[in-house]
Formats: structure tokens, C-alpha cells, sequence
């Protein structure tokens, strides 16, 4: 590994001065989702191209799409040297329930070592951190090796038009590798990273009954009570066994190999450490899989949401003439998420009773992806670790989605390497999102190993 | 029939005067399940006592309860006549959703021959109705029969404090019958009488899996999704013969005997009209029984609303700690509302899985009941139908609930006289609701024929 002490003096020097940045990069609405937020999703692609501006990358743009911007940047001044395509997001989910938070989601708290803020982990921390390790190399020097970023303001509603934008930029962006930090590891003081993700496709089915609400004393038990008939198809939806239902929904879901299971099967691993991060009484899910196993390698299905009738105060007697449900699959590689729509109308279609209207309504979705384990980038990012914590990196295979992993698979050929500092109990998507402050440091250090040895 | 000719036209000049009013009760928006309408509420009752204090009846009060308030009106100087206790009630039932309302509805609107908004037919109008008719009456001479009027401001959420007041007062509500205006007619040029309700007992059901909102791609297959554990609650409740499950619920419903069954077959109706007024395009229910012996004679179940989760814009990729749904048993005579919640509770406990925390919250209920139809008071409410509408009374039995009818017959042991002007397409609870106003004023000559009678 190169020397690299003044990138590291520098980085431990300015550790004051980078908390305060990213409180205000932290203080940024930037949720993509709400269309009244915008005006705040601009304003943080312009803080971000500040940010890549004030070191002096000879390339940065904000890039137009039909929904949010892209930031763009590069510095390709090392003829011969690889180059890095940095991958990630500003955009952030939504921060209700509002009630359930500890302290304002876009008003940045430290209390311990966590600082608490909806994105702190998810992931502005991560590509911040990032920023601030290349800052601490070029304030030195040029870089020895060409970068280029790309950072995407939607990546919380399915990356809508990165496809597209990567269709129209297969030049621009040809790369040797992505570093996406889009990523987190295993446990505060146990590097890891995550080889395997897998992929969305996310629904809205609604299903009417009656025109109109009516009274449910004078119509009870009479007419088809459009709720009884979502809960019926949502109810179906698993068997006994805790498999989806969904018809075709496991036919290109790989076997999973003796190696793979013995590997995950060695992680440092119980059920009453995912019951913890979990938040949860007790596990569920798939017959024949093991925790680590339904997460990483098995696709699954959730509802995300449910509305229907009466909601607020005491008691309506309505008998409700729509319900609707937000529901997703997480797919393993080889699914094709483009098919799952047309398996859960089939689904619906076989299922739904006479009378009842319905309709799926395709919102987002993206291919899971595998990386190779054993690439000299996954080498570099793997040393660069041992460096900072002093231990070998533990793989994982991942249940969340990073749609943009398989289509940079797809598209410019290349892999992801997934070196990012999020905890399992972050608390992403939902109240209280925090990031561990000594790990968002240690995270700025292993980057700049990380790209001394590309550099070298 | 004694002459009422001078009432009759009393009514008949002050048509336009009597409408004015009706729109001025109809724009307080005396919801009684929403706080922030307490206002609206009192001012409601003032409303009513004023128009009573203007026909001079000796005695008007607004009675205090633990909620809202209770108007209190009595006439007893008819030594030897009967005493009649004319109930209703006039709170209403939230006007929401408000985008499906073609008129604001606390802005009453006539359009053709119906005024539009909440409460118009339930049950604001009908109660209206009567007190013109009385003041008709009144303002021609002292009636010939004592009156009693209880008007309540808490039907709509189940007559809370009702029980407890009436058993305050046994004494000041004491009556030969009761005339209780919060019904209505077959149809617009058919009398009808309702001679059996049925009751309520209305939940809120509540299931919490982790505790706190989790990213659905990191935990989805691994843990229970609370939503998916209430859809399979809510899809259990019902059999494939359209039967309620919760156990023990038909042990004491009564046998429809042949002779209500062959009365039922009589009525002139068609499962058209049925979905015709019900906005459906099939019907359901349970197997082996009519639509009207369903609704008049059978016991159902309903989801009258739902919630958990993310029901925001777009995708939201949650897996929800918590979901809900209120749900509510319309019960027929002889069913004990009061023992509803343990048979639900018994159900959950039955079907809940490991490591879900459950709640059934009880927001209201009250009794079913079946009124003779062969009383002298019955008798003569039919003949005053027969005068106006020149058509013989349809008796019918009704799905919706009037807990003060068991109540009254419970507390005080009188039946009641369920007679007024509603239609079955009136929108009663839900949006667009409406009174036929020729029927308005044909009521308020079937209250002055009606009174006319009982006072002879």
C-alpha cells in the first residue's frame, strides 16, 4: 500500500470541520418520493456539485433527467491508470411516522456516538464520506488514477431514469470498476461486504367494490366488502409453508449451492442478534432456509402499505367501496423483475371474486445482482479494511435492493464493489435513522487506502 | 280520524319557511366522532331547543351527559291521553372523503327534487319533519296527548351516555310508546314501517410485529409482517359459505320461522334494485339465505376501515410495525352485543402467531330488536301512511342498527314506532347524502295525521 500519512493527517485533522458538513448536507429534505420537496432536491444536487467543484475535478455537471438531476464528475488525468466510477444517491425516503422520531428528521442531533437524521445512513453518510476521503487525497495531490461520480437523486423511488441516462452515457461512463457506497458492513467493529442484493419490483393493487362507501348496517352483509376481498388475496398470497404464491414466482430462483451455504452457514451469526436488530419477538418465513439464508438468497414478499375505509376517530359504520395495498417482492438474481407484474395479475385474476374491479399498478422496480468475490478491486477494498479495523472482511449476501448494481452489471460490463458504512440497526427507512460517528471516520480512512491502491 | 284541516294547511303555507330552517340545521356540522366539532355540537342543541321553546312546550331543557348533550322537551297536560316520547338525534356522521361530495356538505344544496348534505336523511331531516308537524299542530291549539322529546347528540357513535340517563330518569321518560323518527320509507311512493333492527358491536383490532417500521428488502422473509398477519385474521373470519367464524357467534340467533320468511318473499323487490341502490355489480353473503333475509334476519361482519404502513405517493419500501382495522358485527335479536368482544378476542387468540402483540380496543354497540306490528299505535301510523301516500304499509325488516330502540324497550318496556322519510339510496354515511324532498313534506303531513290519531 502506497504511503498515504498527510491524506490521513488530513482527514484526522479536519474531523470537526466534516461533522459540521455533514450536518448541513443532513439538513437537506431531499426526500425524492414527495413532489413538494422538489426545491430541496435540487438544492442538494448543488451542494454536492459544490462539494466535488471545491476539489478542483475538472469535470462537474448537474444533469437534467425527466425526474431529479444527476450529479456528474470526473478527473481523468491518469492515462494508464484504472478508473473508478463512484456510485451513489442524495435522495432520501420519506421521514413519517413523524411522531415516532426521537428528534426532527432533517434537524441533525448528536446524542453518543450516533448522530441522528433521516439519511445519516442511507446514505449520506456513506458517498460524504467518500467525498471527504478523496478531498484528503487531492488536497495533497492529483490523483493517481481517473475518477468519475455519478450521483442520482432517486434512488429511493427505483431510480426511475438511470436506465435511461446510462443508455445515453455508455462513453461517458466507461469505467474498470464501480466503487458504490451505497453499502454498509457487518458489525461495529467487524468489516464486511455485502456480494450479493436482491431486486425490487414494487406494486399498488387496488380493488373496488361498491361505486360508492356505504352504510354498513343497512348493506352488511350483503354486498362484497372490498377490504374483505384484499385481505383475502394478500392472505393467499403465502402457503403454509411460507412460500409466495404468486404463480412462476420461484421458477428462475437459483438452487442454492453447497459452497454458498456453507459460507453463509459460517458467518458470525445468531437469530437472537437478527431478532435485536429486527426489533422482533420472534422470526418467521420460508420452511427449509435459515435466517441468513430466506434474507440473502430467497426472493420474498411484502406488504408495504394498506389503506381502506375509516381511519380516524371513533366509530364509522361505512362499508368501504375501495382498498388498496402498496405491496413488493425482493428478487434473487436470475429473476426477472420485469415478469413479477404480469405473475401478480395472474395471481389476482385467479383469485378475485364476481363483482370486484381491480387493478396493479407497476411503481418501481430493478434486478437483484451477484459480485465476483475474488476481483483485485474486492482485493484492494478487502486490504484496505484490515488496515483500519484489523480484521478480515466477513461476505454477506444482502436482502435489500441496489437496482443500480445490476444495471451497471448489465450495462457498462462492470462490478460493484459494495464498501460502505451503515449498520444493520441503522434504522434506514424508518424513524430515528442514525450513523455510527466512529465508523462514518473509519469509513473516510479506508477509503483513501482503498484508492491509494488503486492508484499504486 | 279527527279534523286537521287547519294544520295541514299550516304546513302547507310555510313550505319555503320550513326549507329555510332545514338548511340552517343542516349547515352545523354537528359530527359527534370528531373533537374539534364539540363546538358545532352544542350549538346544535341550542338549535333544536330554541325551535322547541317556540312552540311553547312548558317544559325545554339541554341536558349535560359525559359527552354530548341531550335535548329534553315535555307537553304533559292531556290528563287521560296517551303519552308518546319522540326520539332522535341530531349529530351526523363525518362528512369524509370530502372529494367525492358534489356540494360542500354543510353547505345544503337542492338539486331536482333532493337537498344534498350531511345529515339530510340521517337523520336531521326526519326529526325536522316532525317537530313542523307538531308545530302545525300546535300553533292551531294545545295538543290533544302528552309529548315527550329525547334528542340526542351521540347516535352516531353509539348513544354512549344514553343508557346511563335513561336509567337517571325512568320516571321523566316514562311513555305508552315511542315515536322514533330515525328510519325510513320502501320507497318514494311506497310506505314502508321497519319492524325489526339490527344491533352493532364495533372494534378497532390492532397487530404489532417489530416495534418500529423496518427496511423491507434488509428484514422481508425473515419476520412477520403485521399487515399480512391482520389480512389473514380479516380473510378467516368468514367461511366459504359466507359465515362469520368467530366462535360461538350464531348460537343465539333465532330461526327465521316460514311465516317472517314467506312476509320477506312478499315484499316487492329484486336483487336488481338491490344492487342498484347498493352501487354494486354482484351480491354475496351468506349461503342459504335472500339478500333481505340476509340484511333484515342474519348476523354479519364487516372491516369498516384499514390501515398500516406507508400509503403515501409512490414506493415507500417498509415493512410496517403495526397495522389496524376497525371492524364491526351487526347482530340480529337475542344476540348479545355486549359478549361480541370476547368471541373476537377468543378468534385472535386462536389464530395469532408467535411473537405478534395484539389488541381489540371496544369503541361502541348496543342491541338489535323486533317491534310488534299489531299496536294501536303501529295501527295507527299505518293509517296516517295510507291517508298521505294512499298505499298500504310495507313492513320490512332493516340491516342497520338503532340501539335505543332495544334500549327503550329494555329500560322503559315500550316499543317503538319506527316511522320516517329516509330512502335506501339516500348515501346515509357516505358522501352525496340526500332527503327526496317531496317526501319531507309528505312526512310532515304523516306526523300531523299520525298525532291527529293518537290524540283522538
Amino acid at each position: 500500500m502506497s504511503s498515504n500519512e498527510a491524506s490521513l493527517s488530513y482527514a484526522r485533522e479536519h474531523q470537526d470541520a466534516f461533522l459540521d458538513q455533514y450536518k448541513d448536507l443532513l439538513s437537506i429534505p431531499s426526500v425524492s418520493t414527495l413532489s413538494e420537496h422538489a426545491g430541496d432536491i435540487q438544492r442538494c444536487a448543488e451542494w454536492i456539485a459544490a462539494q466535488l467543484r471545491s476539489m478542483k475535478l475538472p469535470v462537474v455537471e448537474i444533469l437534467p433527467t425527466p425526474g431529479h438531476p444527476i450529479v456528474y464528475a470526473e478527473s481523468m488525468n491518469a492515462p494508464g491508470k484504472p478508473t473508478m466510477l463512484v456510485y451513489g444517491h442524495y435522495d432520501v425516503q420519506p421521514a413519517d411516522p413523524l411522531d415516532e422520531w426521537d428528534s426532527k428528521p432533517f434537524e441533525p442531533e448528536v446524542r453518543e456516538d450516533y448522530i441522528y437524521a433521516r439519511g445519516a445512513s442511507d446514505m449520506k453518510g456513506q458517498i460524504f464520506a467518500q467525498l471527504k476521503a478523496f478531498e484528503s487525497l487531492v488536497c495533497q495531490d492529483d490523483p493517481p488514477f481517473n475518477i468519475k461520480y455519478l450521483i442520482e437523486g432517486e434512488e429511493e423511488i427505483g431510480s426511475e431514469n438511470l436506465e435511461d441516462f446510462i443508455d445515453s452515457n455508455i462513453e461517458k461512463l466507461a469505467c474498470d470498476f464501480v466503487l458504490n457506497c451505497d453499502a454498509g458492513i457487518y458489525s461495529q467493529d467487524q468489516p464486511g461486504i455485502t456480494y450479493s442484493l436482491r431486486g425490487l419490483a414494487y406494486f399498488e393493487l387496488e380493488v373496488r367494490g361498491p361505486s360508492k362507501d356505504l352504510h354498513s348496517g343497512r348493506f352488511g352483509g350483503t354486498v362484497r366488502n372490498p377490504v374483505h376481498v384484499l385481505a383475502d388475496l394478500i392472505s393467499g398470497m403465502h402457503d403454509a409453508e411460507g412460500r409466495v404464491t404468486l404463480p412462476g414466482f420461484y421458477d428462475k430462483v437459483r438452487e442454492l449451492d453447497a459452497e454458498e451455504r456453507e459460507a453463509i452457514a459460517q458467518l458470525p451469526y445468531t437469530d437472537e442478534e437478527w431478532m435485536r436488530i429486527s426489533c422482533s419477538k420472534a422470526l418467521a418465513g420460508e420452511a427449509g432456509f435459515s435466517t441468513l439464508e430466506r434474507v440473502g438468497t430467497r426472493p420474498a414478499l411484502d406488504v408495504n402499505g394498506i389503506w381502506g375505509g375509516y381511519s380516524g376517530e371513533g366509530a364509522k359504520t361505512v362499508l368501504p367501496a375501495v382498498a388498496t395495498a402498496k405491496l413488493s417482492t425482493r428478487l434473487v438474481a436470475d429473476q426477472e423483475w420485469r415478469e413479477i407484474g404480469d405473475m401478480l395479475r395472474a395471481y389476482v385474476e385467479q383469485h378475485i371474486p364476481e363483482g370486484i374491479d381491480w387493478e396493479v399498478r407497476e411503481l418501481s422496480g430493478g434486478p437483484g445482482a451477484i459480485t465476483d468475490r475474488h476481483s483485485k478491486y474486492m482485493e484492494a477494498a478487502v486490504a484496505a479494511l484490515k488496515v483500519v479495523y484489523g480484521k478480515d472482511t466477513l461476505f454477506t449476501p444482502e436482502g435489500g435492493s441496489i437496482p443500480v448494481v445490476g444495471m451497471m452489471q448489465e450495462k457498462l460490463g462492470v462490478d460493484s464493489i459494495l464498501l460502505g458504512f451503515g449498520l444493520p440497526d441503522d434504522g434506514i427507512h424508518g424513524p430515528n435513522e442514525r450513523q455510527y460517528l466512529p465508523n462514518f471516520f473509519r469509513g473516510i480512512e479506508t477509503y483513501i487506502h482503498f484508492m491509494t491502491t488503486i492508484g499504486a
